[in-house]
């Protein structure tokens, strides 16, 4: 998908598929058109790589038609440019909770290159583009997507402010992080979480804006059935080092019980 | 494992486990705990993996207690020197076929420093080293693994020979290589492709040398339990980018169906 | 040129002449010494440069004799204090448009290592520093030009104050963002455009501060001698993605028009 | 040691000894463990380290059992997580001067992963955790180690209350800054400079909180001595660079000296 | 172009245009499409380009839908194979004289994975493969280029027979080495030179393989255009440095001209 | 010192002095010129880095002033000729042990860009080069310094041909592989050793080429005086991991010892 389609598929309720992609090898190209994908997560709040590694991976499955969506440290207009000049179509920011924290990244990702004094009379809608700016803005602005991460209490009780904001193409349930703001960590089954992630996508669903969580701990094609039908469409599957972590483990423990009559310990959770 | 645990398994004819990094992600450091493996094998014979980054990750899972076995690009004893100096505990030499070619690795990986006419004369015998030098040499390699790749049916042909090289300590086959060596590409159930690895299996272990087969298609490890019985003791299990893109290829098909109604289509292998 | 000379001859009118550098090949200093010029201007606001990159540019550049001069990715002053620990000389600062962020960059860039409450107390002129350390800061300081780019309106109207902080050394007109704030995006020979460079220049000159403006588009020695004409006297020409761009664009409609007859489209610019 | 004995022994007051590690060379590894030492430190304010290198470093130490303790450019909470993310067990953050930036630091090193309105209500003590989340996140967080850089009058100023905050592991004494900041520029053996350092070392150990220099000049093992027995427990003993670039002077001067008949010039100090 | 295309093109006589790529900037992919090229050429004999970054630029223009074609640095079988594993699709051999060296890549090339004695009796003759391993091997590299540079009297001596190995699909002058070779360095209008060139284009061509010449010095479209009528259909234009070098120069000489007076050096060419 | 400078100096017999540096930090180049060294030796035969590294390491420190001298793998001029293009000045090939390994890399260094047969006729000295090709290619290689690693018996005893080879500027004793080669590991005092290593400085030097030897083990300054005595003039001095090994070492040892009482264990060397 293009960053074009992936924000109209997400505002039109179209489901899209992607996986979340820690290596930085190139070899992963190879493999990334057989898995029926529409875009890739990559994250670079919590894994380090680094921005000309980036802009290669960008580049890398741009070229083999899957969007590139970036995952900045913070949530900071200046790090969504340098992300989107990297290549990357989709923004997702972290920990967002306020409208004005919205409307700054909506500046970076939808507005540019216009920065400082304008931007902000533009966003508080005191003064609008002139035409011609306005067209160009559009057209240069068209395939980038941007995605707020949903994770506290304090952000859902602002979420109807925040699915509001123009620009704004989807919420991104980061589940460890939200599971820990509520209070119950790590326990994704418990009814207070999954009310919060059910509220979360109807309500984003319902203003017209794409919605889904990163599933990435176990039974995880379980939990994305489940959250599909509650209204995700942003299916963000897991990814590279979860489902190797887990998979290589069990076959190991599988093989080495076999053959020794060994078992092994419980593999433990990639947090991302 | 230390260098030394693993090729003194691989000699007892003790099962060793160990699993294909391809990422040079230092993210992978993480979960490689929790696999309950002995070793790691990093191919930079097909991967773009450089020299510096080969190091860190060779330290990186040594600091783990996993030992970095390496696959050199060529059977080249510079290389293997390369890699070692990296801080690669095991060698893995690729489509050996002659006594000489497993006689010059062993120099570079178990009489290390010694090169040129000394190495020569020592290793066709014609000169002993020096009591002195010998222990040195002894220590300083006692941490180094010699494996090498059978792939062709010259090789097989050269087997008897090729596994009482002193100082070899495995054969590992390389099923793809193998396979079309044979004339039977990727039928990894074609009688002809079984009874080669049996042969090399036995006549490894026969020869008081480990054996074993890497097999990185699809189900794994229902193979994997097969060559154990007939004799593999070094179980190279599959890599991190064949299962993530055989798991994730499922687990996206599954999910498409289940949600969409499609399913896609089948999924390649990778041939290492 | 050192960094001193960049900004004594910045101040004095003096005109220098420099091109953007945004490959970080190596190769790139072989070229550097037979085009004459006095700078290089590295952006990192734009380009995916690593900061490991980034410092053994700035030191093989100065190696030659050629100040290092570095967009940093906001105007933020641990930014430009991470830029001159890499070597670079000059700091460029994007899209400036208070007093105040001159005042925090100066300290970075012209005040080091002062920082926190003494360098506030120091840039509100409530404390002046100890004889012993302005002398250590002035000596430790000499070779560092600050350097702030003017891209919208609000910074045309703050003009007069943004030139009168003192350890300003220049101003850098970034035709893109200008041209989009000022409603005419890429419209460089719109008299609004054309109007706003030319105050830009005047008053920057006048305060005794450097100007240019960083041409990139096409028939770029043309518009630099314009603008040199006007004041501009920090000559920054196009760049090497630009050049390359246009000129390979041009050398294939060429030999394609000449061979075969065909005529290829029309090459966009990059815009930086 | 790992993150937990270097926070428990930095508070129980028992000395600690570490270095500081410029090079990214993955050979240094191989040397690290004849230096009995307990951590290094990596200056990612002022070197050139970029994070998917830190990463491998951090991992790298870590599997020698030394704490890997790295210093942020800036002292701003979401670097404090991206170099935890990488592998770090102990954050410096640089030129701290009041209970806010403690706060923050605190907030994104012991109460990961909480952010936002949560830990803003949690900081300010308005609302403590739940009993689940307090003990996930003492878990989680128990290797972290918290050390603030104190380079300032205005930090001395504050000191009492800076060191009351809860979670501070230790206060570093960065020498060069805080001369400047004393106005007496590199002048370490001034009696303001050594009066403050004295204080420094007094209050934070008194707190139950371990305290250090950085001392990275000439005579350095000296000074370390002195201020051990000033109460410094946190005894950061130069680097890599520093101990290189003064050694191999005065070895090449003695050389040319004894050969040629030549003295060489005196050697200048590398800040950090 | 995919490396199949290429290599129909090169062979069926059609013209295919292509420029060399030096610089590792991701930025380069976004000028690339403009440029209207079938291929790039990418140096590694004369360029410091490491192999994971290979892999990137080769993946990332072949996303482009341009052929990434990798000059490796010695003709060595093994070389090859690592270029093709990082992603190129045709391959140069640099200073290639004899036909068993020719052999010896296109069993590398063509003949992938097949290696050792097997390879060695199907490439003189004496044995063909198995016809399913044919068909594999035909599907398996039909994409893969197989390119060897003519730079010396000795390869024009024995061209007849150069050109009649099966799997070689063009020929590239390397004019430098070439001019060397024949005594008249860097005399590109030299008739020795002149008379060797027009002669390797028409021998290649007549025995249906495609010819080339790169042409990287002054008036490098004019000599293409000469060239291209005595048969070159193998279109080599220049390279990024080149033209960045001539045409900054150019520019920057005219500039200072019209500012200063000053007329600048000569521009040297660069040599590759 | 320029290439010809180093190899003018080498040869007349003139002292010039140089230290290892493996550390890849770009801050290495601010302590440089304050060591007063001629040279610096970057060793890419046992030292993990790669050629984009190396070649902004040679640049780095080219520019200023200090001619890089690079050990390549093994003995091959293709890597010879890669150092080159990256940067290199100087050439140090690994254990040497015959006339004709000289010529390849005498071929490589001192008579580029000429190869294969042309080369071959040159060398052995059948065909002389055209006076233009002559003056050309002396030209060209007027910076580039040829120097042998001598490293066992075999070396010794073909020395006298060895250093008669025209091109050849110096002789470097590996001491490690030399002591162990002469059945003698590591000590560095025993007659046999030191015996062989005044033959070899003496030998060299009577053949009018420069000669020396790499102490890198304890007391290096000592030993070096008195290999200087016995004719040594290329003075390499240890390395950056070296001295930074053993000071740190005896650092830590006498603050703990002072401190806390403990005496820390004998340091390792750091064979190279």
């Amino acid at each position: 998908m293009t960053g074009k389609e992936l924000r109209e598929a997400l505002r039109a309720g179209r489901r899209v598929y992607g996986t979340m992609i820690v290596s930085p090898s190139p070899r992963w190209l190879e493999v990334i058109e057989q898995l029926n994908i529409d875009f890739v997560f990559i994250d670079t709040e919590h894994i380090a790589i680094d921005r000309h590694q980036l802009s290669w991976m960008c580049h890398g499955y741009s070229g083999k038609g899957i969007a590139p969506v970036v995952r900045i440290p913070a949530p900071d207009p200046y790090q969504a440019c340098m992300a989107m000049d990297a290549g990357a179509k989709g923004i997702v920011a972290p920990y967002i909770e306020t409208v004005e924290e919205v409307q700054q990244l909506r500046g970076a990702v939808k507005t540019r290159p216009i920065k400082g004094k304008k931007l902000f009379d533009f966003l508080n809608g005191s003064k609008p583009f002139e035409p011609d700016l306005e067209r160009y803005i559009e057209k240069n602005n068209q395939n980038h997507v941007l995605i707020i991460n949903i994770e506290s209490q304090a952000s859902l009780d602002n979420l109807d402010e925040l699915v509001r904001v123009p620009g704004l193409d989807a919420v991104l349930i980061g589940p460890h992080d939200l599971s820990c703001n509520l209070g119950v960590p790590e326990q994704y089954d418990h009814p207070v979480f999954k009310k919060a992630v059910e509220k979360i996508l109807m309500t984003a669903r319902k203003a017209g804006v794409g919605a889904g969580i990163h599933v990435f701990y176990n039974e995880s094609v379980k939990w994305e059935i489940e959250w599909a039908a509650k209204g995700a469409n942003l299916i963000l599957h897991s990814g590279d080092i979860n489902r190797f972590a887990q998979v290589v483990h069990d076959d190991i423990s599988t093989l080495s019980k076999a053959l020794d009559g060994q078992s092994g310990s419980e593999a433990k959770e990639v947090n991302i």
